[in-house]
């Protein structure tokens, strides 16, 4: 049984993989047709970050649909195979399910697609100040889409608790709806935050979501489990293009996506406060970029040389890709603790 | 039961990666005090690969030395204070046992002792044209460890079969004893050959000591996939440093010793034939070495631009962190397919 399960698992993570890889080729050349490429802030004012980063202007963007895409696609494929044609053979490759997937693959295409919109007014040069969405708009959009998992969560769910670990669950009655939001959009905006480097918001994630699949695993959760599969499958996939020197990087589709994949996961594993161990980096990001804007507003200078501090590490001497690799090497150790947490407790 | 296995062994490799990154310090300086760095070939015989290397000439190499005496040292200080002094706290840690963990310690000992010397003759420019051993010196040295691992395995555990996935054990008698020898010092030099970049040896033996974890859990060898999850964890701290730009190389005394312990882990979970697929880039490695090798006797001209592969792709223009990382998402997915075959065989 448990044998089973994990060939299926493992089997769903080379298919998002080989998936993954597969429609690259199509997608990057419709990336290079339309010339979908970043545009790297030039205007004065992030000098440091411009020198550093100048030469990858042009790098197509919007990579991130490669992981998101390879896991939609896959999970309708194989639902509809299962289901509606009834090809017995697909129904163990079905991992879409109304308990346990549907909710994590709507939140994930939701925010990809908000995402999405946004890189390409970004990149048509369209939009607020020609950089797509006005930042308050994006909020709100992003904000839409957390909603509807908070709704979904609180009401169908009948989620109004936190599990505290060594702790216990502890209801917080309706203050789970703010607590949510909170949590959703401020990771899928930290994994933005991340995603500045070749190779390291995509690396990050994956360490993440394989630390949630064992969590995942644990709890018997096997279709999200299966889910997780193929998320990583994909990122590994992802990460074969987007590692230094990237052909190209996963953009806000990608990294938004994904954010709130990843905070939906946590809650639906019921362990929201080990999130910010797993996303340690992303925590460290995020907290990079506010005190820089907080030392910025009150005593009227930087604090990092450059943020996030992977900028800063750059500024530092750091070449890329080593900032990338340690990040990664953080990630796991964190990760590894993570778990070690969630066993202890339960 | 499961769960607080599971947590022994994550606890060990979390202390695994604590104990390593506190011991380099130490042994970093021990290096530099001694000047004990590499050479990098400069005869005019590999005109590309010292082009490519130069640079990294005098970076310390031995540096394999914190994995391996992370690994013994952890493994008998757990044992001296259980069994020893009988501190019962450390009965949980204590991971080394007679039926599962006394051969690869002492054979992962012998073969990094060995390593070590031929660095040490190396580095001062001692022994055969100055370049540590003589290549048929060598060869017998790490040939009789092997034989002892090959004598324990056959004589005292009774191993006189191979197990074929899908198939099922097949006696192969006494011809067992020249086929471990032939795996266990054909693997050791594969992982010399790929230990030519940063982080990639590293790297790699992560993955594959990380997937013979996990076969070896299944099988309830709990001591062994203890022994792993701190080999895992070590290698994890020495990558912290090794990454591209290296702090030290890992040295024969690291690939040598730690290629054997993946050989005789391929053995003691029966899983021999899995350890081409789970070390796949080994044998990409030392069979690139090998064409080149072939074609400038037979041909009298060079097949790859330099060789191993990780060079050719050098001399391609792939900056060399790529290279590195393109080959540890390689491993991990080679590595997830030998998990399926392992389970799929069961």
């Amino acid at each position: 049984m448990i044998t089973e399960l994990l060939i299926k698992i493992f089997s769903l993570t080379i298919i998002g993989f080989l998936f993954a890889i597969a429609i690259t080729p199509l997608w990057t050349k419709l990336l290079f047709k339309y010339r979908l490429g970043k545009q790297i802030r030039n205007d004065g004012s992030t000098p440091l970050y411009s020198e550093l980063h100048g030469s990858k202007a042009g790098t197509p963007t919007m990579g991130g649909v490669i992981v998101w895409g390879t896991v939609v696609i896959l999970a309708f494929t194989f639902w509809f195979l299962d289901r509606v044609i009834g090809i017995e053979q697909f129904h163990v490759l079905n991992f879409l399910t109304r308990k346990e997937t549907l909710l994590p693959l709507g939140a994930l295409l939701g925010a990809a697609v908000v995402g999405l919109m946004d890189d390409y007014l970004d990149i048509r040069r369209l939009g607020h100040k020609g950089r797509g969405f006005r930042f308050r708009f994006k909020i709100i959009l992003y904000t839409a889409v957390a909603m509807i998992g908070a709704w979904w969560f609180y009401f169908k769910l009948g989620f109004d608790f936190v599990n505290i670990p060594f702790y216990g669950d502890i209801i917080i009655g309706w203050w789970f709806i703010p607590f949510f939001l909170l949590v959703t959009i401020g990771t899928s905006f930290a994994v933005n935050q991340t995603d500045g480097l070749d190779g390291l918001a995509g690396g990050v994630l994956l360490v993440a979501f394989v630390c949630f699949a064992v969590i995942s695993f644990m709890q018997g959760r096997d279709d999200l489990t299966a889910l997780l599969g193929v998320v990583s499958g994909a990122l590994l996939a992802f990460l074969w293009f987007n590692v230094y020197p990237a052909r190209f990087f996963m953009g806000d589709t990608g990294s938004m996506g994904l954010g709130v994949l990843l905070a939906i996961v946590a809650f639906l594993t019921n362990s929201v406060l080990l999130l910010p161990l797993i996303g340690l980096i992303f925590v460290i990001e995020a907290g990079s970029f506010f005190i820089q804007m907080f030392w910025r507003v009150v005593f009227k200078k930087k604090f990092f040389l450059s943020a996030p501090i992977h900028h800063h590490l750059e500024a530092l001497g750091w070449p890329e890709a080593k900032v990338t690799m340690r990040f990664w090497i953080l990630s796991s150790i964190a990760g590894i603790m993570s778990i070690i947490i969630f066993f202890l407790a339960r």
